[in-house]
C-alpha cells in the first residue's frame, strides 16, 4: 500500500538475502520506521513485542525467522530449535504454526546446502500468496459492501472495524480492510467506524493511519461506542478479521470482538469475518474452550503511549501506582453471532458445513454436529 | 470514604455558607486537591468540566450552584438564570434537573432575604439525604452479595462494574460500589473487575483510587475484556450505575454498559443497575428514543490524561494527527437486558410494574405496555 507516494509491503527481503525489513509498527502512528531482522532472535522478538503483528503477518514472519536461522545453520537441530522458538512467540495466531509446518514439511527432506536457498523462495511465495489471498478477500467482500450500497441508494455505507485487520496485519491489502479499500478505489461511498481496540490502541494508531494515508473517511471511537451507534442504526455492516477460525466457525479475534458481535446480532446488523484459509484451524472444533488466549502484560492496560504537544513520545500510567490489571489479549465470537465468514475462495457460512464446502480438499472429519 | 485516615464527602459547604467545596475529580489518581467553588459560574463550570460528575453528586452540586447564585442575589430573574445555566451543563443525567426543580419548588414562594438560608438548608439535607439513600441500596444489594456468596460456598464473589458508580459519584457511599464497600467490610470475600471506561478512564482513574483506599481487592481491566471474562465463568454479577432510568426500567449510563449487558445476558450473568430514586425520569417511557445522549469533545478519545515516570502528568495523542472521532458519553440498556435495580427501597424488576410498586406516591399514569 502507499505512504507518501511510495509503495510498501510490511516485510520484505534485504541485502541479497541475509535479511529481512519490517515496518516497526509499536511506533505508529507517530513514527515510521524500517527496522532491519538479521537472525532468528530479531525475528522472534519482532513477533513477541509486536513489531510485526496480524496473524498473516506473523505467519509471513516465522517463515522469514526459518530463512534466517536456515542462512546460519542449516543443520536439523538448527531447523528444530527455530521452529521451537517462533511457535513461542505468540500462541493465538494459527498462522504461525501453519507457516512452520510449511516450512519444517518443504525443508526436512533436503540437504543442508539446499535448505536457505529453498526457504528464502518458499518465504518469498508465502508472502506474494498472501498478497493474492487478501486480495481475492478484498473482493469477495466488495460484493457485500456494493450490496449494502445498493440496498441504501448508493448513501454512505457504514463499516465498523475493530483493532486492524488491515495491510499492516498481512503482507498487503489486508483481511478486513481489504473490502473497504477496493470500495472506496470503485468509488463506492464508503466510512469506517474505527474501534480504538485498547490496550494496545490497533484501531486508533493503525487502522486510523492506514485509512488515513489512503484517504478513506473515517472517525475514530472507543470501544465502548459501538453498540450505542448499532442501535442508532448508524453502522451497516462490521467487518473484522481473525488470529484462528475454528472447523466449527468459532473465530478468536483481538479482545472485545465478541462484545461488538453481540451488540450486531442484537441489532441487526450483518457481522463479517475476513480470513484467508491459513487462519483456519481445522483441529480445533470448539473455538470457546479449544483456542489458546494470550495474557499479555498489566502494564499494557495501566500505560499509554502517546505524542506530547512537543511531539515527544512517551508512556504515561493511567492508573493510581500498583493497581493490579488483567490483559487477556483475545476473545472468541461464537459461530452463532458471526454473519459470515469472507475467505479467497468467496463468503460462507461460520459453520463446518460453510468451511469444508468451501475447502473440500482439507482431510474429511466426523460430523460437527 | 477514608483517605490517608481522614473522612471526606465529595462535597461539603466550607467559609460558613458563601463557598462550598469539591474534591477535583480530573486530577485523580494522579493528585489530590480539593477546589473552592463560590460562584453560580463556579459551579456550572465544575459540572461542565467534570470536576465533580456522577448523576447524583451533579444534583448535589447543582442545588449548591442555586445557593451561591442566591447568596449574590436573590431575585426571582437570578433564580431562574442560575436554574438555566446548571440545566445547560448537562444532558444525561436527571438528578440535575430533578434538584433544580426541588430547589425551585422551594424557593419560589419565598422572599429574597429568606432564599439564601432555606437554600443552604436544603442543599445540606439534600446530601445528608443522598448519603442515606446510598447507605439503603448498599445494604440492599449487600444481601444479593451474600446470596452470590454463599451459593459459593464462601469463595470470593467477583463484581464486573463500569465506569464510576462509587462515592465519588455521589456524596458518600456510592450506588453500584456501595453493597462492596459493605460486602468487603462484612467480611464477605470480594472482588472487583474494574472496568478502565474510555475514553475518561474513570474505572482506571477514579474507582481503582477509591476500591484501593478502601482496601477492595480489584483488577483493572479494558473495558473490551468484560465479554470474555463471563465466557471464562470469571464474574458472578455486574453492578453499575445509572445517570437516568426511565420509568419502563430502560438504563442510561456511560458509554459501554449496554455492550457489557449484552454480554452478561449472553452468559447467564446477573445484571444489577444501582440507582437512586431521584435517577428515576417518570416522565419518559422509552430511554431508547427518549433519554437524551451527551457528546461530548473528540480529544477524550484522541487523547489520553496520564503520569510519566517522573511524575509529572501529561496528556498525549494516540492517533495520527487530524484523525477524526465521535464521543458519545452515554449509551441506553434495555430493560430487557436488567435483572435487577437495587433503589433505596429494595431490588425490583426493571419496568413500569417493578418501579411503580416500589414507588407508589409517583402520579399514577397509563400503563406502559
Amino acid at each position: 500500500m502507499r505512504i507518501d507516494q511510495r509503495w510498501y509491503r510490511t516485510i520484505w527481503p534485504s541485502d541479497e538475502g541475509v535479511a529481512v525489513e519490517i515496518i516497526d509498527q509499536t511506533l505508529l502512528p507517530h513514527h515510521f520506521e524500517i527496522r532491519r531482522l538479521s537472525s532468528l532472535d530479531d525475528a522472534a522478538d519482532a513477533i513477541r513485542t509486536m513489531k510485526v503483528r496480524g496473524a498473516p503477518l506473523i505467519g509471513a514472519t516465522a517463515a522469514y525467522g526459518i530463512c534466517l536461522a536456515m542462512g546460519r545453520d542449516a543443520s536439523d537441530e538448527s531447523l528444530t530449535r527455530a521452529e521451537q522458538t517462533l511457535a513461542a512467540t505468540r500462541p493465538t495466531a494459527v498462522n504461525l504454526r501453519w507457516a512452520l509446518a510449511e516450512m519444517r514439511t518443504l525443508l526436512e527432506p533436503l540437504t543442508d546446502v539446499e535448505r536457505a536457498r529453498t526457504a528464502w523462495a518458499r518465504a518469498a511465495t508465502i508472502c506474494d500468496d498472501d498478497v493474492e489471498i487478501c486480495r481475492s478477500i478484498g473482493e469477495h467482500g466488495l460484493a457485500l459492501i456494493r450490496q449494502a450500497s445498493e440496498s441504501k441508494d448508493g448513501e454512505t455505507v457504514h463499516v465498523l472495524t475493530h483493532c486492524n485487520a488491515g495491510w499492516l496485519a498481512t503482507v498487503d491489502w489486508g483481511t478486513a480492510l481489504a473490502p473497504i479499500y477496493m470500495a472506496h478505489d470503485a468509488g463506492v461511498a464508503v466510512h469506517v467506524w474505527v474501534d480504538e481496540t485498547r490496550p494496545r490502541n490497533q484501531g486508533a494508531s493503525l487502522t486510523a493511519f492506514e485509512l488515513g494515508a489512503h484517504g478513506v473517511p473515517h472517525t475514530l471511537i472507543v470501544d465502548n461506542a459501538g453498540g450505542h451507534l448499532m442501535q442508532k442504526g448508524l453502522v451497516d455492516l462490521c467487518i473484522v478479521g481473525t488470529d484462528r477460525t475454528s472447523a466449527n466457525g468459532d473465530v478468536a479475534n483481538k479482545i472485545g470482538t465478541y462484545l461488538k458481535a453481540l451488540a450486531a446480532h442484537d441489532n441487526g446488523v450483518p457481522f463479517y469475518v475476513a480470513l484467508p484459509s491459513t487462519t483456519i484451524d481445522w483441529e480445533t472444533t470448539d473455538g470457546l474452550t479449544e483456542i489458546p488466549i494470550e495474557e499479555r502484560s498489566p502494564e499494557e492496560v495501566t500505560r499509554v503511549w502517546g505524542r506530547t504537544s512537543d511531539g515527544a513520545t512517551v508512556d504515561v500510567a493511567v492508573t493510581p501506582e500498583s493497581c493490579p490489571a488483567f490483559n487477556p489479549a483475545f476473545d472468541v465470537t461464537p459461530a452463532r453471532l458471526v454473519t459470515g465468514l469472507i475467505t479467497e475462495r468467496g463468503v460462507c457460512a461460520a459453520s463446518w458445513e460453510g468451511l469444508s464446502g468451501q475447502f473440500p480438499e482439507q482431510p474429511g472429519r466426523e460430523s460437527m454436529t
